[in-house]
């Protein structure tokens, strides 16, 4: 494997936006990433797009676009690790020699999609969906157990709501910009006991994109390249065949092999941007991710360690939560947020001065009948 | 790239199946080319699967069914093409050294989709969509288009109907199996003119699957391997953009580009299963596809060089005509007919004693916003 880089990333806001197609959010990422680079529509020569909800070949629609055509396009879906997924095929296919220049394009548009107001049916033989089960309601569980096996309160659990909202307040891309206490987060709407809606992250539509090249190539770009160190993307099953339905074993195990391809640990990380649908979910993943021993993760947020300006900041973005969540866009979007944040140009969100930033990105299981996907990227300057 | 082959394939028979789910269809075929193959769960590295109706994280349903998990599973969609997509991903990852045995499956269930029997409503900004133009409107333009340059007949179309009618009736896989006259072609029920029913492939559930692995490892497995000799995906707008929209560019580029791999050209070409989602496709297809000269392919089914115990046979299987469309699954079902092919396996269907065949589907289109995507594999023994 030859060194893979990142030249450009580009995002919309995310949002909700009942005027615009998927295809047009996906073309305005991809143009804001090609012009991030400084990239010319005859430079890519290959593309990864991931959509869940928006029909079929939205990748070959999105580039059409952007006047790019008659090149290899794949259509990948991995749930919300799906965008995560487009990310390493790119990096694949660059690192291994089969292209130089190409891209991945995450796109949502859960607004327009046939799906917005209605309950997915379960499928059949899906038995605990048969019976009412839903995605919150399983998280709710894991989320009780997490609490009850760790001795961690509602309060402190809704601290991490209160760090990604006002993390949120500062990022121009994200959904919210507004600030709550751990009352108002506590006492907002209860969706499914323990969840009260200012621990969820919304239905959001957006779309993000990021110009990988061999690094070699990279003086041809204007940007300073962040380079890829590891790309990891695994299946498994999470929640329900865990040691505990609040531990995600699948995640232990991807980083586990992400921190071997960079030879790296979990003290090397500066910023992380980590998969947090539900705001105990990111003190979970703080365990399984290595940055606190198990049943230790609420001491990084109740000690601030994971705030901007603490020595790990975690989703200086906002995360799902704030910044919102189109699924497939999410895990390309996560990439940016690493890259301006490794190019120290995130703005008021600008998380220290970092050189290692580890994304993390949980995909699937609303069924019983699925298992799930993770992927873990690790970028360094 | 070292040399990837195929050691074993497997496909659920084709129809209309209510009570199966898409990753029960999925399973089935799976378990059939592992049993070809004579592989185990833990033999199997990684793997793609395309799908395109049935939801999100398919594969790892599954692959979960089939006891193989905790891998690198991706979900691909490329229309039609979908299942080519994760047959030439899969042939890739081991071609580059990424991994050593892997699978590619595709699946659709039509029926218990929630398009079934419903009309998929223009996207905004799909003039001609919001104007009534659907699928066989389309394709009913480019066959007048056609017929009107070549001065071909509506009876000649037939016989590409009743040539892969009859195909059908030797396969045990196929949903059909009555063969049909001309007159019985051109007289059945009008469904776009000049497409009338018989010439169109018809809904479909289905799934088939592939098993790969370097060339060095195929002594491991029970069949004699068959070599991947080319692989080909490329994306690019078909019909409207063409010199003629009775003509796919598409399909030329990208066989241009196949042949140049294997270092053959369509005289090399022994046995081919195309894309004939309407039955004048197929006289198109093998005129873009090199097997005769533009304007001529209409000779081919006259002179019966296209049917089994002809010098080329086409659509042995039956085509999507007759054999059946499950849309992300035919991709691996041509290379499943081509395996047993080459293998002489074919039974009643056998065409001849082949030592290399084409595989050619084209994905995408059914609104003008899309582009679509072309898929051509060349194997050989």
């Amino acid at each position: 494997m030859r060194e893979v880089v990142v030249v450009g990333v580009g995002s919309t806001v995310f949002g909700k936006f009942p005027e615009r197609r998927p295809d047009e959010l996906g073309a305005e990422a991809v143009r804001r990433a090609m012009d991030d680079a400084g990239a010319e529509p005859e430079d890519i020569q290959f593309a990864y797009s991931a959509n869940l909800y928006g029909g079929m070949v939205i990748g070959q629609a999105i580039l059409r676009e952007c006047r790019i055509t008659n090149l290899e396009i794949t259509n990948v879906e991995n749930a919300c690790a799906g965008g995560a997924t487009a990310f390493r095929k790119a990096w694949y296919d660059i690192g291994s020699g089969l292209y130089d220049i190409g891209l991945a394009v995450g796109v949502e548009s859960i607004t327009t999609s046939s799906i917005v107001g209605k309950l997915i049916p379960p499928a059949k033989g899906d038995l605990a969906g048969e019976l009412g089960m839903n995605m919150v309601g399983r998280w709710a569980m894991a989320q009780r157990r997490y609490m009850e096996e760790n001795g961690v309160s509602l309060q402190q659990i809704a601290k991490v709501a209160v760090k990604n909202r006002r993390n949120g307040c500062l990022n121009p891309y994200s959904q919210y910009q507004k600030e709550y206490t751990i009352d108002e987060v506590v006492n907002s709407r209860m969706i499914c006991d323990p969840i009260t809606l200012l621990q969820c992250c919304p239905n959001s539509d957006g779309g993000a994109a990021a110009i990988l090249c061999s690094a070699d190539l990279a003086p041809k770009f204007k940007r300073k390249p962040v380079k890829v160190i590891a790309s990891v993307v695994k299946s498994g099953d999470y929640l329900y065949r865990s040691r505990s339905i609040g531990f995600s074993e699948m995640t232990a195990r991807s980083v586990k092999e992400a921190y071997e391809m960079a030879g790296l640990g979990p003290e090397d990380i500066d910023v992380c941007e980590l998969h947090d649908p539900f705001s105990y979910t990111e003190l979970a993943h703080y365990e399984e991710l290595g940055f606190a021993k198990p049943g230790e993760g609420v001491r990084l947020i109740e000690e601030g360690v994971t705030q901007i300006g603490g020595k790990l900041p975690v989703n200086p973005s906002g995360g799902l939560e704030s910044k919102g969540h189109p699924v497939s866009a999410t895990g390309v979007a996560q990439i940016a947020e690493l890259v301006w944040q490794l190019r120290g140009e995130a703005g008021k969100r600008q998380a220290g001065n970092p050189k290692v930033g580890l994304a993390h990105v949980l995909g699937g299981e609303v069924t019983e009948l699925e298992s799930g996907a993770c992927s873990i990227h690790i970028l360094g300057r």
